[in-house]
Order: structure tokens, then sequence, then C-alpha cells
């Protein structure tokens, strides 16, 4: 049976591992980047890491069908280069692809790293089993990202920037977001927003338990907010009311477009759990139509950060599938 | 050479027409649809359509590779269904592909009709000869419409609702549309949306020439506002220069999620010319990154009433080649 190695290359860590072509994580691993050493060093490491998961998994790297990489920053697909990764230390311009399958002989495919995200969730984690095809995930962290799968592929766009959920005009006109524009989606309800907005009310002189936190001189996290409302402040209800309301329009206006079977919510918010979910699927069924708040599902990722290297598998068994028919 | 019939069904008219493989017009009719007459008359009048264009053309109809039929309503396009459409008396649940395939003996494709114009003038409209592969249409009319073209394809979504661009949340908790959500773009940018903002402000007691126009007793049109902007009108000119905005930040969120080489704008309000897209492109260039702002197009439809069948064909055109893929 076919195997497929995915590689989840983060400023951190590299993370890969074997996926049979029925889905099934044959061998998982994961190294530090240390991105320092530059792009070269980082792609033997890369070859390194899928060499030993594919011993793991009981085989050589002769038997790997094919590698999928999902990476951070710009990517040209067409020809599989790494145009820029802010957090790579000297990734410009990188023939990533070239490289990789030079050193390991085998087909190598790039994947933007939250695409492959919502591939992995597709395919392994939030639609397992069912067959999904058309999926939006929506990664809720320091700021706001996502892929979708159409038609059981990721969408790239033209220049290989599509799927910037973050940065989607959730107000007109509205705050200034880090990106340079105005009013974007990450501006509201990334996990640094919630805390930007809470400690903007505490500021104000809004009666809230936070104020305390204030005044000890800590950050308000999104998690400092999520407690105070399971505890009963008020100021921190209305704070996640107000930013389910803004994920739940996000939420239709995405379903608008792609009407998916599943909306998957992922990042490090998602560990408020249904306090999160809950909020956002009662806001969501307010604002949808009634054909499509009965049929999409609001659902929560489950892969956490395995779901890049799994997505990236996913990526390299199409590769793969699409090689041989046209062969 | 292969030969593909395009068929646009409207409620007042159908259109058809042939188109060769390397995207040749061969020829083309419109006869009235009559749609009281209910669904069998009206798949007899499409089939009989397909006979005289192909005839046009210097075919019979068995020479034809495949049918392609754009049709308003929601689709179950797994089953080649009509489930509704509200402009043709008795559409409900009708098997179209299965009746018009039975008749004319070729394969027959169904397609949505926003999504067949986006096609249609993808390949031979507003993206011809440039291997388009990536492209949104916005479509102003008396309401707001339009479909995405993603890797050479249509997205249908999961449910066949995809691209209800009209829908998308401009204004978030913003003006109550008709289809019983709030802050859609229609609500704001559609032909009768600028009437209905005209004739506010004109009541509201701004003093614009468009006042006369009222006083007479006449509905402020999109047109109207146009002329009245072009003529130094100030209010008019306001209103256009909003609905410049709105629409560039629907372009705006468009562009973050779909990331395409053209958007083109299409629908009855495109007669206003550069008067509406110079305003769109100024608004849009202000509101986008460096990167998009020069790379994406914002153009003009070109085909008009012909991109529903011309699209229509595309679609023939494809299905029949995936079906010689997989055969």
């Amino acid at each position: 049976m076919p195997l497929y190695v995915g590689i989840d290359l983060g400023g951190t860590n590299i993370k890969a591992g074997v996926v049979d072509e029925t889905g099934r994580v044959l061998s998982s691993a994961s190294v530090p980047t240390l991105a320092d050493r530059g792009p070269d060093a980082v792609i033997l490491t890369m070859a390194q890491l899928a060499r030993d998961v594919a011993a793991q998994a009981g085989a050589t790297i002769e038997k790997i069908a094919a590698i999928g990489v999902g990476t951070p920053g710009m990517i040209d697909f067409d020809h599989g280069i790494v145009l820029s990764a802010p957090n790579l230390k000297g990734w410009r311009d990188i023939p990533l692809v070239a490289a990789l399958s030079k050193i390991t002989g085998r087909l190598v495919v790039i994947e933007n790293d939250a695409n492959a995200a919502a591939m992995g969730e597709c395919w392994l984690g939030a639609g397992k089993g069912g067959n999904v095809r058309e999926l939006v995930m929506l990664t809720l962290g320091t700021g706001v990202g996502g892929g979708f799968v159409v038609d059981g592929k990721v969408v790239h766009g033209k220049f290989g920037m599509a799927a910037e959920l973050g940065h989607l005009v959730l107000i007109m006109d509205g705050e200034p977001c880090p990106c340079g524009q105005l009013g974007c989606l990450e501006r509201y309800c990334s996990a640094s927003a919630v805390g930007i907005w809470a400690t903007r009310a505490v500021e104000s002189g809004q009666a809230s338990s936070l104020a305390s936190l204030r005044s000890k001189g800590q950050e308000i996290t999104s998690k400092d907010v999520f407690d105070a409302a399971a505890a009963g402040d008020a100021l921190a209800k209305q704070l996640v009311d107000t930013l389910a309301a803004q994920l739940a329009t996000a939420c239709v206006t995405l379903c608008r477009l792609f009407d998916p079977e599943l909306v998957v919510i992922g990042g490090g918010m998602i560990a408020a759990g249904e306090a999160l979910l809950s909020p956002i699927r009662r806001e969501f069924t307010k604002r949808s139509w009634s054909a499509v708040k009965v049929r999409t599902k609001i659902v929560p990722a489950v892969l956490g950060s395995d779901a890049g290297f799994i997505g990236s598998a996913a990526v390299a068994l199409h590769a793969d599938r699409a090689a041989h028919t046209v062969a």
C-alpha cells in the first residue's frame, strides 16, 4: 500500500509522519527547526526526519510514494518555491520542492501550512470518515488564519494568497489591523484581540474581575476572559458574546461563499471548548438562512498540531494519484 | 472538432448556442421561455433549441459532444435535479439532466446560471485568451449575484449554494435584507439599493437634482444617480462614492479569500462604465495590500447576456473531457 510522508515546517519545530492511503498514521516525530542555521540545513533536517519517520513505519524512504510539506509564508506553487517566510530566517526564493526531491529522490509537493491543516482536519480530523469535500477551517490563535477545502482540494488562488481568512473585512472602515488595512477579522477575533478588547474595557472603567489583573500589571489574555465569563463576570460574558457574534458573522459570509459541510474552528482559543463554540453556534443559527443552519455544522478541530503533517501527507497522496492519472 | 451546446434557461427567454472546443461561437438563438406551460414543455423547447442551434452551426444534435444548461434556482448537482426555481412556474424537483439527455441522447450537465456566466466571462469574455483559472464575477443588477472560478472550475459547495455573493455580510448587524438577514451586500449595492439610498437621502431633505424626480412622483433609479453624478450633483456623487467604497470592500474580502486574477463586474449597473469602475478601482487600491492591488484586475464583463450560454457550453466541454479521462 502506498505510504506518504507529511512534513509540517514551523518556525520552532518540524513535525513529520507517515500516513498510508487509507488514513492510518503509522509514525510521527518532531525535531527543533533551528531556523538560524539557514534554509539548506533546515531542508537537510526535513530529509532526515522523512527518513526517520519512514523507518519508524517499517519502510525506507524509497518506499514512500510522495512527500508533502506544509510551509509558512508566501509560496509560488507553480515552481515549488517558498518566496518568503517571515518566521524562517533566510527563506527567500527557496526552491524547496527541487531541493528536497533531489535529496530524497521522491515526488515532493508544497502546501501552505494553514491549508495543510485544513486538509488534515478534513481527512482525519473533524471530517474523518465523512468523505467531506467542502470545508472551511478558521484558526483562532495569536492571529486568525485558516484554509478552505473545495471539491476535495485546497484553494491557492492565482498568486498563492487565497484563504487569508484573518483578513476578510469584518467591519468596513473598522479598527486598524497590523496588516495595514481596516476592519480585518483578525483585529477583532484573535486571541490577542480579545485581550485588547478586555484591556480597553477595563481601562475605560468598566467593572470587572479582570480589572485586578490589570492592576497587578498583568496582560489580560483570552483565557482570562473565558475564565472570568465562566465565573459569571458580566463584562467578560459580554466580551465573549461579542466575539461569538463576530465569528458567527464571518462564518455566515464564509458559508454564503463556500457552502461547506463543516466549519472547523481550531487554534489555541479552542481550548475554551463549548464556552466558545456554543455561543458561536447560537449566533450562527440566528444569522443564517434556515437551510444553511441545519446543514452546515460548526465543529472543533481535533488534530491539534498534528493537522499540518497529516494534511501535508494528504496533499502528497493527491499529487501522487494525479501523477499516475496523467501517466 | 467537438462541439458543445450551451443553454441559458431564464424566466423570460431561453438562449442557446454552439461553441467549439477552441471557443469559437458558431451559432446562437433565443426563444421565449413561456414558463407558464410547465417544466415538461420548457424542457422540450430547450431540446428543440439545441437542435436548431446545432443545425445553424452545420451539425446535427448527434454531432454535439455535450449540452450544458445554466438554470436559476437551487440545484442538486449530484443528481442533476432543479430543486426549485422561483422564476419558473412548477419547477420543483425537476430531473432536468435525465429528461434532457433522454430526449437528446446527449451528455447533459447542469450549472447554476450565475456560475455559468462567470465561467463564460472566464473563457470567452473578460478573461478571453488569458488562460484565466481564478476569477470572481460580481453581477450588479436588481439584485447582486455572481460566481467564482477556482482552478478553472466553478464552485458549487456541498449543497449547491456556494457563491451567494449578494449575501456576504458587508455591514455586520446592518440594514435588513429581503433574504431575512442583516447587512447583506445586495442590500447596499444592488441597482435597487442605490435607488433606495437616493430616495432616502432626498426625502430626508438633502439638496439634489434627484429631488425633482421624486417631486414628479418618479422612482429614482441607479441610472438617475449616475447621470446626476456626471452632471455634478453633490449628493449623487457622494452616493456613487459610497457605493464604490462598499463594492471595493466586498472585492477586498473576495480577493483575500480567493486571490483571483480577475474580478469581473457585470450586470445592468455596468452600463455606467468607468463612472462606476473607476471609483471602485480607486477604493480597491486604497483598501488592498500592495501585492494584491497591482496583480488583481477589476474589469467589466463583456459578454452581456451571452455569458450564460457560453459558460454553459464551457461546463459541457469540461464534463465531456472528464468523461473521457475516466473512460
